[in-house]
């Protein structure tokens, strides 16, 4: 990591943690063994992941029978949309993973979002019908850095599958949530989520990249997406990726371990970030729910500016920030997430997703406001804007 | 790895080469950026990806564009499957992906493999209908080492194809290869081996476990199997696995820059070990072809033999060899590849796969054949069985 860089794109990927890599280590050329195969050494690589998904679940209050690893979030959010027949429900803001994944289904209905991306419980209720079997509601936006009101979705999920088994109905119903965003930030133990399914990444938590998890509760059936040696209880063959799984555990439990201490750290960088930005830039716009956001989220937009050119002045002074989200910015169509929410195509185009994190510090966060603030300025001097 | 050990189960796993990880190494926390965001680090990281994905397609005489980067093999065999309709032919010795992915397909023939493990091409232009879209044949079957007719069978799909053309009907049909078992001893140029998509398989040659890729050729048209962010030209969808990409082509490097003195070095350690146990067990019987075999592969039966306690009785010295594949070994169920090929039961459940690698030496398996002997003429005496 260059020292001369203020990252503040923690959202988009993270630095593999040293003492995950460490903890890696031994699975890459010392017990690298099949673990399907029958020899002690191979038995015992079979234990260590065990063991990795066995403190997963620790972590989420769940049992390692019940997590399903795969290669990223995106892969935990097809084998669930994939494996369920039936009408399923979203939100208009969810990643292109689910909204791309829904779309393969026999039906789906979006919900749409409020103003600050807030997805109402009341909506999620009147989007179900007698043949919806999966609701799929991410933890946090990846954008906005709005926190769902899960545990209201769930109990409207639960309600629905009283009334079904009242009622003699046998369609199941599942809430899943993408928690890519939240984890590490938010409380993610599952039975307080109140949800069925879990999809969880460690490249966002300063873990390996393409390794993930779906957790899924005993009741939840599903049909595999790969298949082949049977591995993952027949869910997702292919030969296990043992560094990664004992990896991604090593990164969980440091992300649970320094949770609320971070949350804090991150929420006052924030916010003095916020504060800073919005007295020197009256025309500043920040977007997502003020009171139900992600610790390191600050979405804030320069109406009237161009984002992309404010993008390129801050990298000249070495602070990365992101546009939408990394997936969308790539291919130069506006964020579907922003349109969703409302705004205006000048506010749109002018916003700057900051997601702060592990590289985050009292200076540099500080140093990067004033960056910004200089690059707003100039840019409204500039174009003989708003200022 | 355990200097006490003879590593006799390359075709299970392989131990990541120090190389490979090294040339990892910078993708882990230096340049962790996500390759989709537009700053220039992260731009840098796109280009690594791209240019181990060039890597890769020189490798295999193909271009980095029609590359697909997966999770592994299974992934891999998933997709090419799991992305056409139509009717389908494999053969019976195929890999349980292969097998269970050409299951999930509308329709599907397997060929019946020689005794010695070898697809006859007229068998497979035989299971031609008009509505085959697909033929897949390994390069080299995992358990026997058998090396298949793919050039002749690539014919065979060719004339297939012309014979569409010239009646004017537009079904496509493409031959995909698994090389992961044949990769690092055989030629896997694309345009020589003469098919249209093939697997590689990167923790089968020292490389990153879980980091796979298909080759498509340019007329191949597929439906994706995880779909999102539009990653892989929306082939498969996720974000990349730079420091994976980047170590799955040095290992491919590696193995190419070496394959001919290795197949030389590991089919001459092979050829002893054959004729050493062969002359001291009588009874032995050697499966697989032994003109179109895999270098480090000897697949080697001991009739009436329990072949699970010879695993164990070796394992004792430090001799790890396999009974069949690993995924079917730790079911407890007989090898379909051995029932494919007629062996008896009595010479199926005492067969031994020997697969030699980098971590074999004269030295190591001249011991391990002393040690098989010993083991299997103690196993002969206890059962006053054939010696």
């Amino acid at each position: 990591m260059n020292t001369d860089i203020i990252y503040c794109d923690h959202a988009a990927a993270t630095p593999l943690d040293e003492r995950v890599l460490m903890a890696m280590q031994p699975y890459f050329a010392e017990q690298f063994y099949n673990p399907s195969s029958p020899y002690a050494p191979a038995v015992r690589v079979r234990q260590a992941y065990r063991q990795a998904k066995h403190r997963l679940a620790m972590a989420i209050g769940g049992q390692a029978d019940d997590i399903i690893m795969t290669a990223g979030a995106t892969e935990s959010i097809n084998l669930i949309f994939g494996g369920v027949q039936g009408h399923v429900v979203t939100a208009n803001i969810e990643h292109h993973a689910v909204l791309e994944a829904a779309r393969r289904c026999d039906n789906f209905t979006t919900v749409a979002a409020s103003s600050t991306g807030r997805v109402d419980p009341e909506a999620v209720a009147r989007a179900l019908r007698p043949d919806t079997v999966l609701v799929s509601i991410a933890l946090a936006n990846n954008e906005l850095g709005t926190i769902q009101p899960l545990r209201e979705i769930a109990t409207v999920v639960q309600s629905e599958r009283r009334r079904r088994a009242e009622a003699g109905e046998s369609t199941p119903i599942y809430l899943h949530s993408d928690a890519s965003q939240g984890v590490g930030q938010c409380d993610v133990t599952v039975a307080r989520l109140g949800v069925d399914a879990l999809t969880l990444n460690a490249g966002k938590i300063y873990g390996p990249k393409q390794v993930g998890l779906l957790w899924l509760a005993h009741h939840v059936r599903l049909d595999p997406l790969i298949v082949g040696g049977g591995q993952e209880r027949g869910l997702r063959s292919g030969t296990e990726n043992v560094a990664g799984a004992v990896g991604f555990a090593k990164a969980l439990e440091l992300a649970q371990a320094h949770r609320k201490s971070e949350v804090q750290r991150l929420a006052s960088l924030r916010d003095t970030m916020q504060r800073v930005i919005c007295a020197a830039i009256p025309q500043a716009i920040v977007s997502g729910d003020l009171q139900h956001r992600l610790a390191g989220h600050l979405h804030i937009a320069f109406p009237g500016v161009d984002a992309e050119r404010l993008l390129f002045i801050l990298e000249t002074k070495g602070v990365l920030v992101a546009t939408g989200s990394a997936c969308a910015a790539n291919k130069g169509t506006r964020s579907h997430v922003l349109t969703a929410i409302g705004l205006s195509p000048e506010v749109a185009d002018g916003s700057v997703r900051i997601s702060l994190g592990r590289l985050s510090t009292e200076e540099n966060c500080h140093q990067a406001a004033e960056y910004i603030i200089a690059a707003a300025q100039q840019e409204y001097q500039r174009t003989g804007g708003y200022l």
